[in-house]
C-alpha cells in the first residue's frame, strides 16, 4: 500500500499532555553533559535547582513520545516499515524562554509530505502550550520513510544552511561519557538501539550509538555557552540535521559563524573527524 | 532542653508509602557509577531495563526521607539541633533481593540511644514491606546528634568490624565523576552541601562533597563486583561507619577481605589517601 498524501497530509498527531518538573529539567542536562566543573557557576545553573535554567533543546523531551504517533496516521499507516524510519531533522522553535516546571500539553500535524523517490519524507509539527494556554514552543521533525517513496509526490525544497566560508568564529569541544547514551534514555527515549549491543549489531552497528537528539542537546549547550554565554533566553530557534552517528564517549567539536542574528553550526567527532550536525543553525531572539 | 530518653526509645518513625520502578533503580545506579564500560554485560544489568538487578545498598533510597522524622520524635524534637546532625553508619539487611520495581511501605522505630558524653546517638530502625506484606529489607540509620549528649544515658556498645591483619584479598578502584553528586541528588537527597559552593564553605569545606550514601552505594558495588561476581542475590546484609569525605572527581579504592561469610571492608580515596568507608562489611547470604 503506498502512501496516500491526500488523506496524511494535515492529518492530526496526538501529542496530548505532559508535564515537567526541575528534576526532569536536570536529568535531561545531566544527560546531554552538563554539569563539569561542578562549581562553574553556568554548569551547576544547569544542574541544580537554584538559578535553573532550561536548554532549548529540552523542548523535544515533552513531546518525543508523540513520534510514535505516526504509524497511526490516515494515508501513512501500513504505508512504510517503522524499522526503516531514520529521524533526519530536527527544529524547535522558542516563543519564549522554557519554563523550568510546567503543565502542558501539545498537539500536531503532518505538515508536510515529500517523496524523495526512493524514501518518503514526512515532516510532523507539534505546538506545545502551557496550562494557561500560552504557546511555548514548536518542534518540527523530519522523518526519513525508507522504502515509502514512489507514490508520486512533490519532491519538496532542497533547504541548504551552509556557515560562511571563513574559519570558524568559534569552536567548542564537548566530551560525552562512556554511559552518556544510558544516562540520555531515562529521559524517554528507550531505544535498545542506544543500550543493547546485540540490538545496535543488528542495526548495522559495532556498538550502542548515542541517541541523535542527545548530540542535539550537546550541540545546543555548546553554543548557548560558547556564542550566548550561557544565556538560554537569547535562543529562538534551533535546528540541525543529523549527518552521522556518535558512539558514547567520543568528543564532539561544534563550530560556530555568527551572522547577524543566526549562528551557523556544524559537530563533528573528534575521534573519527565524522559528521554529527550538519545544515545547522541556532537563531537569536 | 534534654533528650528523653524514656519518651524517645521505641517512639515510632512514621516511613510511610513508597514506590519505585526500573527508572528510578538504573538513575541510582548510574548514580553510584554504573554502566563503565557500557558494553560490559554486568554494567549493563545495573544500566538497562533487561535482565535489570538492583544492588542492595538501592534500599536505603525507599526509606531516605523518613530521616527527617527524627525531628518530630517526642522526647528527642528539639532537643538537639538538626544542623548539627551527622549521618555515622548505615546498615542494611536484605531479608531477600530488591525487586526491580515495586510498591511499598515503611515503617520504623527509635532502636536505640546513647550518651556519647558530647554527642548523643540515635539509632532509626525501618522495615520495608512490599503491597503483598513481605518483608524487603531493614535500614538502621546510626545519626550522631552533636551538643546533644550528657542526658544520663548509656555509652552503648562500641562495635569494631576489623579487617583481617593479612594484605586485601581484592583491591577494587572506583572513579567518580566530577558532577557525580549532581547526578546522585536526583535520586532524591538535596542537601545543597552537594551541590552549592557557598552552602559548603558554609559548612567548612573547600566545595561540594560526595553524599556518604553515594560512597556506600559505590563500594557496595564494588565488593558486589569484585567479590561476588556481580550477583546481588548473594547479599544478606551490607554495612558500614561514614569516615571520612570524598569529592566529586576522586577516585575510591576499596579492600576487601574475605573471611567464611564476611567480607570485610575498607575504602579511602586515591587521590588523598584518606578514609571513606570503615568498620564495613557485606554478609553473604
Amino acid at each position: 500500500m503506498a502512501i496516500d498524501p491526500q488523506k496524511a497530509l494535515g492529518a492530526e498527531i496526538p501529542g496530548g499532555p505532559s508535564s515537567w518538573d526541575r528534576d526532569q529539567v536536570i536529568l535531561y542536562h545531566l544527560g546531554v553533559g552538563a554539569g563539569v566543573p561542578p562549581t562553574d557557576t553556568n554548569e551547576l545553573a544547569y544542574a541544580y535547582e537554584k538559578n535553573l535554567k532550561v536548554l532549548p533543546s529540552f523542548g523535544v523531551i515533552p513531546v518525543f513520545r508523540s513520534l510514535g504517533a505516526i504509524g497511526g496516521v490516515p494515508g501513512l499507516a501500513g504505508a512504510f516499515n517503522p524499522a526503516l524510519l531514520l529521524h533526519g531533522e530536527q527544529d524547535i522553535v522558542l516563543h519564549e524562554p522554557i519554563p523550568v516546571e510546567a503543565t502542558a500539553s501539545s498537539k500536531g500535524r503532518v505538515a508536510a509530505l515529500y517523496d524523495k523517490g526512493k524514501a518518503a519524507v514526512a515532516v510532523m509539527e507539534l505546538d506545545t502550550t502551557d496550562a494557561s494556554g500560552k504557546k511555548l514552543f514548536t518542534n518540527r521533525f523530519t522523518l526519513f520513510l525508507r522504502g515509502a517513496g514512489g507514490f508520486g509526490g512533490d519532491r519538496g525544497p532542497d533547504v541548504k544552511i551552509e556557515p560562511p566560508a571563513r574559519a570558524p568564529d568559534l569552536v567548542k569541544e564537548s566530551p560525552t561519557l562512556p554511559q552518556q547514551a544510558l544516562l540520555y534514555r531515562l529521559c524517554g527515549d528507550k531505544n535498545p538501539l542506544h543500550a543493547d549491543p546485540d540490538f545496535a549489531k543488528l542495526g548495522g552497528f559495532d556498538k550502542p550509538i548515542l541517541h541523535g537528539l542527545c548530540s542535539y542537546g550537546i550541540v545546543c549547550k555548546a553554543v548557548v555557552d560558547a556564542a550566548c554565554a550561557g544565556d538560554v533566553k537569547h535562543v529562538a530557534r534551533w535546528q540541525a540535521r543529523f549527518a552521522g552517528v556518535v558512539f558514547p564517549g567520543e568528543t564532539l567539536v561544534t563550530s560556530m559563524w555568527r551572522e547577524g542574528k543566526t549562528i551557523f553550526v556544524a559537530a563533528k567527532t573528534r575521534e573519527r573527524d565524522t559528521p554529527v550536525l550538519s545544515n545547522a543553525a541556532l537563531t537569536l531572539r
